[in-house]
């Protein structure tokens, strides 16, 4: 057993009119004879994105002692087709009615705050109270990979990326559920995933086109609780076995 | 020709007590065929070094277009062998005086305010005033490399990265000057530099041992020249023939 690991994230963009615009972004988790391997992949996946070529990547690479990493199952996955997104919605609704948390419709409500946020919603779900720091950026859950060894990773796995975070979200005992919509205008799928629930993928959420995404992480708790829960969610190294 | 270049840095460190201590740094103006070879190399250099092993490097990658690259041939390089610092110190002196600049006994005397700043002191030579706007950071010459092709570049080269820095340092026109002693505690011999008297290795400014090191880049010229200087020391990219 190695007694370190790498953390690798790399993030790309491009100034557009004196904007700096996302391309594309990756974290990776790795054992140490891997980390030439992963920064080249994320450095040619960042040079060659679809969105276009970077003038601006970043790679940043830090050491995790073994002992600070945790390992998980990830949450099963079941999948729920709806014809519409307003069908897709209502489901949305039931999921919630069924992890015991009230409020849904006004929930579901607060989404259209998440739209443009780098990170995601941290909501008290019984106050309806936003709890993140910093509500233009969110809390970003990260420090988590895939607990698998020496595929390709020059591909970037929507999915499976999805199913670590939820899963990594959902492991923290006092996150109740999370939604989430993508801000990908060609990608209407959605989830709502859970400790008890798992991961359910529902097919449409919205529109065809539509830009609108962001996340929702349901929050059941007392302050002290909510400093954990975001210390964990931004600090804790993670990786899930899927 | 290609229409761009890449320039990459790179900075390694480690947390010791709860402080950051610098391991290596480096920057490269590189053509996009060798990216990736100089990353890997940045990467190599920065895990295996002689200070220890780092548990954070960053590599930054920004493109930079052709036309915005200036060339430049090398300061020509001369040494000056001295028996002892105090000698040394001597010699600076008649240097900064054969460059007409007054204040010489002044100036030296300035240095040790340099001790550890990440960055040069940038320093009026008549009215002996600190022009840098972060007097803590003072003023980094940076976006410049060695306009070579395809040698190895996974060992650092103490000699051409600081011939490269004083090139550039000296090329600007209200730039009469500059004094550099190292700060590692093994290496000696520091150097005065100038468009006239060109690089002056002068091979003993400090008692072996003597982890005191800085520079100064002298200036002449009025406020407008000066906020000229430090973009041009700071963003200017240039390519060294040496």
């Amino acid at each position: 057993m190695s007694t370190g690991l790498y953390s690798v994230k790399m993030r790309a963009s491009r100034q557009e009119g004196g904007r700096e615009v996302h391309i594309s972004g990756a974290e990776k988790i790795v054992e140490p004879d891997r980390l030439k391997t992963i920064c080249d992949q994320l450095l040619e996946r960042a040079v060659r994105h679809s969105k276009g070529e970077a003038d601006f990547i970043n790679i940043k690479v830090e050491r995790v002692a073994a002992a600070d990493v945790i390992r998980r199952d990830a949450l099963p996955v079941t999948a729920c087709e709806v014809a519409t997104a307003e069908e897709g919605r209502q489901k949305l609704g039931e999921l919630l009615e069924r992890s015991g948390i009230p409020n849904g419709e006004e929930i579901l409500g607060r989404m259209k705050e998440t739209w443009g946020m780098r990170g995601a919603m941290l909501l008290d779900v019984d106050t309806l109270e936003r709890l993140e720091p910093d509500q233009g950026r969110g809390v970003r859950a990260t420090y988590m990979d895939v607990a698998d060894s020496g595929d390709d990773r020059s591909q970037k796995d929507h999915f499976k990326e999805a199913l670590v975070l939820a899963t990594k979200v959902a492991s923290h005992k006092n996150i109740v559920g999370e939604i989430c919509i993508s801000d990908d205008p060609d990608y209407v799928t959605g989830y709502f995933a859970s400790k008890e629930l798992g991961y359910v993928r529902i097919t449409k959420l919205k529109e065809m086109g539509c830009p609108d995404g962001g996340r929702i992480f349901l929050f059941r708790g007392d302050e002290k609780e909510a400093e954990d829960c975001i210390r964990y969610l931004e600090r804790q190294i993670m990786l899930v076995r899927i």
